[in-house]
Order: C-alpha cells, then structure tokens, then sequence
C-alpha cells in the first residue's frame, strides 16, 4: 500500500501486520458458516480471571476512576516489588517500576528517553513486529539480526557483538520470545548484558511473557543486573490483554524522566485495570493463572508431539509464551500463500511468518496455542490431512 | 533538573508539569491538616456517571475483555457517528472514527502520521502544555504563537498566517481551549482552516472540552471542513478521565495508516472502557452529563462575578471547558512563586502560568472550577483576604 505523500516519511516504513489479513480472511469463511480454528493471534481463549473482574466491579462501586499519579497508584507500585520479591527472591524498589498503559507505552517510552533519530537498535530476526515499528516511529534505525535455530532464535551476546556498529544506542531482547516462545538464560543475558555496557549502549528486556514458561521457573534479568530496561504487561501472564496495562522497571534515577513523557504522553494509566491488577498479584488471582499456566504447558506439549508428524519442523525448543514457530520449507517458499491456502483448505488460522522479520519468513510460520487440547489436535490432522494430498511443494 | 546525559536529547526539551510541584505541594499541607481548595487539576469532582458504571460492571460480568480492533469496537465507532449526527447534524462516517487509548493517543498519531522530525507546528500561546511535548517527542519544533485577550488567547487565522514560515507543518487550535476556556467560532474555525490548506499544511482541532460550552450550543469544526484531524476526549464532557479513551476523525482515506500506527502503538483502547462508553453516548448518560454541564456552568458565573473583586482579571470571556484564566499582574510578576505564596497562606491551590507557554507567564495563572460553588466562594474570599494584607505587589 502505498504511503498518501502528505503524510510523514516515517509512515512508509511502519508496515501493517500481515496476520490481520488472515485474521479478516478467517472471520469472512467464519461468516459464510466455516468452521475455524483461530491460532493465529496473540491473545489466548482464556477470559479474565474471576478474582480480577471482581476487584474491577467492586472499585468501580466504591472508588472514583479519577486520573491516578502518572507513574501509576502507589498501592500498584508496591505490589509490584512486592511479586518481584516473593517470585524471584529479587529486590525492586517501588520507585523504580512506571505502571503504564500496556507493555506498548512501557516500551515507546523506554526508546523515546533513550534513541536519538537515526540511531540504531538492534533486536533479532525473528522478532515481535511491532519492535521495529516503535524504533521507526521515533525515526531511528531497527536492526533486524537473523538468529536461527542454534542461537534459540535469540539475540544472543554473540550475535549483538557481531551486528554492533555506529549508531547502535540500545538492544532489545525477548524472553521468552514471540514468535518462537525460546528464552535466554542467565548467562546469557548477562552476557548481553554486559556487551551493552560495555559499548555504552543500553538493554532493554522484553519480558511481557515472563510468567508463561514451562520447563522450569520463571526467570528475570532483574536478578542479574540493574542496568537493564525490563518491560512488562499485565496481558499475557496475567491474562488482561482488554485491560492495557503494563509496566516499566528503570535503573535508580530515571523514574523522573519517564514521569515526565508519562504526564505528557499518556497522563496515567487506565485506573479500572489498576485496581483489578491488585487482584491478579495477589494470592487468589495467582492460583488461577498458575492453573492455566499448566494447562498452556500441556498444550505445547501436545503440539509438540504432534507437529513433527505432519512435517512441521520446530527447530529450537519453545519454553515459554504460547507460541510455536515452525519450519515449514518441505511444503513451501511462500508462507504467506501457505497460510491462506491452510487458511482456505483446513479452516486452521495462522501467522505467516513475514510479520516477524525479513531473515527467512517464507520458510516459517506460527502457531499459537490459544485454543483447548482438542481443537490444536483437531487443527494438526486437518492439517496433516490436507498435505498428504499435496502433490508436492506448494 | 538537568537531563541526564545518557538520554535521547528529546528529554531534554521535555519540560515535567509545573503543576505537580504545585500539587505535591498542596499534599504535603494536607497531610499536615490544612483543608486544602484543589483548584488546580484539570480534572470535576464528579465521579464517573453512574448509567457509565453500571454498564462497565455488567460488561465486565458477560463480555469478555480481549483485545479489540486496533480502531476500536465497531459499535462504539458506529455509536459515536450518531452522536455526530444527532448533537450537530454532521455525517461523520464511523470509517473515519478511530478510537484511542484517550485523546493522548489521538494526538500522538496525529502528529506522527503527520509530521517529520524538524518540521514545525503551530501553536497557541497559552496553550496545553502537553502539544508542545508531543511536537517534541517526535523530533518536531512547536512554534508558541502568543496570542492575547483580543484573538481570545486563540491562535487565530491572522496570527496563523504571520507565523506560518519556513518547515510548519501543521497548527494545533483548541476549542473550547485549555487554559483559557475561550473558544473559535466557526467563521474562525474556517478561517484557521482555510490558512492551512493554502499552505498544505493541516489543521489538527483540539475538540475534547466539546461539550463543555455555556453560552451557545457545542459546535464541531467537522461541520464546516472534513480535511481537519479532529482530536475528542470521554474524559472532559463525558467524565470518563481515569478510563483513558477518546477519538480521532481522520480525513477520507487516512484510517488505514492510522490503524497501521495504532496495531504497532496501542495495539487496542482500554476494552471496560470502550463498553462504558456506549452507556455515556446512550440518553441516560448524556443526560447526567447535561446537569453537569449546568452545574460547571454555574460555578463559572460565580466566579466570573466574584474574581473582579479581588483583582483578578479575566480579559477574554470563558465560555467553556473548566478553566479561567486570570491576569494576576496586579499582584505579581512571578505567578510561581505567587501560586506558592497563596496555597501557603489560604490553602488554595491553583496553577502558576508557566505551565502553558512562554508569552506572558509570570503574569498569568489558570483556576479550574473543579469543586462545588461554596468552595468556589471561600476559595476566593480566602484569596481576597490574603490580598488586603499585601503591601503591595508581592
């Protein structure tokens, strides 16, 4: 689509998501009566925990929903450091965390105190799209690193000092990913870590889906450096996606500044979420995500199992996020004519993988388990079905 | 505060809101003991409408709150061109409605889709001080036009043409206007619009006190040009502040890249939000926020006829939102330090004219009449008193 010449430059390199089109696609075949099993957004089927819709009804019948302080309600700020301590033995003060209107305004404010226009981050490939796309809001350069297979799809400490170069400002990193739900280690991100510092540049962590891991604990780069940008959201783990509300952990002495882009850019979070956020950190709200956490956790677990049987290749192992990032070159070099056709033949929905960068997109797809155990396994064979009568590649 | 040097250099041109001081202040004396009169944020006392209430806690108990479109629920964009339609008999087509993460975001895609890094925006001065900031976080240079009591503190159509030069993009006019309450009538409006387009640059209408006029029935400028980016608000009229949710009315032909900027930036509005605000656009709602209006309009009569009785001058007629803005010149050439000595002595808080310009400052400061009319009356009797005590000027 062509950019109206009126409008500014920076909207010619913000691209649209190509999954809304699959999205549009599945919901007209929804309409004419298809039956379709939607993987292709990130937003699992499960409601709002009952605890977090109670606490929003009960503030709402007692407590006005004025604007709160930019920075977000003191009593939200403490439950923060409060979860960090309990979860990961970590210690966060209260100052140091900016409540923010989703993990988005946590992370359009992180670049915009931090990259100058034409400066460069560097983020991996593939990646979340809508990374490149705050970089280029700000006019400043994303540099898309390819990862594959061996560094687990990540950014790794080596990659970024390979991709390092003029102008680079800052890193971002994902943990566990989208699209391809791998996470980095300790070490490693200490090793990030330290090749950020070490060039004068700054780390910026992505942990939007910390919670949702299932090999082991959840893990934060907090607990091995004070120095990073650590984004967070209350949409994935905490499963508010509607809600818009996330967080911003910043090293001693920037609170103020991100105060002040908070007051001008955002004035304050939306106070019905804050209030029912308590809710979710707390004890009641927990049990529930837990318990969903280890549903979500069965469901890769099938896929997993599964996947491989019908020639869809995962190549690094997801731990966490509920998405499945699959090698699908035996069927295809056009993953996005793939997906319409799976789209069209089976009435499966998912993501090609042109929205995650431009390394090897037509190569890959992703899968989000986002639907109960026996709608995944009921869209693998529809899918398995479909390509045992493929001639041969698409 | 001096920025720090590891920041983008944006940060350095972002100025924090003077009012916090003012309101830190003002706290700090409460929690002393003092009976403190908040005359100094912008935003009513009054609680969000109950009719909006009771339709966010019965959403919250049936629907569930995922994302939703990037542009927003389609009954809410459909809801909102009746309200057009029905308040001012304009068809504003609900393709053209996008609906934002308040009208913060409404203005920060505006601007984005609109202007390059260097490029310059017109804008009044007085004006609200976060247009400016924006401008800023995009690499972009607000030009403070200073407008008096004889443009009604407007950035009229002449002030546009002799500030328009070299780089202006855009200009930004606010009506009814935050700090003044002064409003452009639709000659004027005309006028402005018709210095943008000889120049091809646009006009962005600053719409969100809308429905918060006294003397005349609310006017939209969409009713006289359709190339005019609109900016509207449930927060002012609609009381909804905390919720974080307003609108954007693009031209013809613009809400593709603007759901482009919103998917990456916002992904979605507040979804409790979006439900609320159908009950607030419904007849029930809009007539609670009828009474209200009266009763804002009230309290500015009060003070209309009483701040000329202790020196305060008003040199251009408020006719809406909830702000006056006062000429305190008599008493002062630092309305800082001025603002400090009167919340001291009379426990009023109010806002010291620096937060809205560069034009006349010091000699200006901004009520909002935020609190019933007896509190309005002893907030300026206290005042009055303190005044008689002075010396002469402060």
């Amino acid at each position: 689509m062509p950019v109206r010449p009126d409008l500014a430059q920076r909207m010619a390199r913000i691209a649209p998501f190509e999954v809304m089109e699959v999205l549009d696609a599945a919901r007209r075949l929804e309409a004419a009566g298809r039956d379709i099993i939607h993987l292709e957004v990130g937003e699992p089927d499960f409601p709002t925990p009952e605890p977090v819709i109670d606490a929003a009804r009960q503030a709402l019948a007692t407590r006005p929903m004025f604007y709160t302080s930019a920075v977000g309600m003191p009593e939200l700020r403490e439950a923060i450091a409060g979860w960090y301590a309990a979860s990961f033995g970590v210690t966060v003060p209260m100052e140091r965390i900016v409540v923010t209107a989703g993990s988005s305004a946590a992370l359009l404010m992180a670049l915009g105190a931090l990259v100058n226009p034409g400066e460069r981050v560097l983020m991996s490939d593939p990646g979340y799209p809508c990374n490149r796309n705050f970089v280029r809001f700000l006019d400043a350069e994303p540099v898309l690193v390819p990862s594959g297979p061996a560094d687990g799809y990540q950014l790794t400490a080596a990659l970024a000092r390979g991709a390092w170069g003029v102008g680079v400002r800052a890193a971002i990193a994902a943990s566990p990913s989208n699209p391809t739900g791998t996470c980095l280690d300790p070490t490693e991100w200490a090793a990030l870590a330290a090749v950020c510092r070490a060039r004068d540049g700054v780390l910026i962590a992505d942990e939007i889906y910390q919670g949702l891991v299932y090999d082991r604990p959840p893990e934060t780069v907090l607990s091995i450096a004070d120095d990073v940008w650590v984004v967070n959201s209350f949409s994935k783990y905490f499963q508010m996606t509607g809600w818009r509300l996330g967080w911003l952990v910043v090293p001693d002495g920037c609170t103020r500044e991100i105060e002040k882009v908070a007051q001008n850019l955002y004035i304050s979070a939306p106070t019905p979420a804050q209030h029912a956020a308590l809710a979710a950190l707390a004890p009641e709200g927990l049990a529930v995500l837990e318990a969903r956490r280890a549903e979500l956790g069965a469901r890769r677990d099938v896929l997993l199992a599964e996947l491989p049987k019908i020639g869809f290749a995962v190549r690094a192992r997801p731990q966490g996020a509920f998405y499945i990032y699959c090698d699908v070159s035996e069927f295809t070099d056009d993953s996005f004519r793939f997906v319409e056709w799976l789209l069209e033949t089976t009435g499966v929905a998912l993501t090609p993988g042109r929205d995650f960068g431009d390394a090897a997109p037509e190569q890959h797809l992703r899968i989000a388990y986002t639907q109960p155990v026996d709608r995944l396994r009921e869209a693998v064979a529809r899918i398995g079905l479909a390509l045992e009568g493929l001639p041969s590649r698409a």
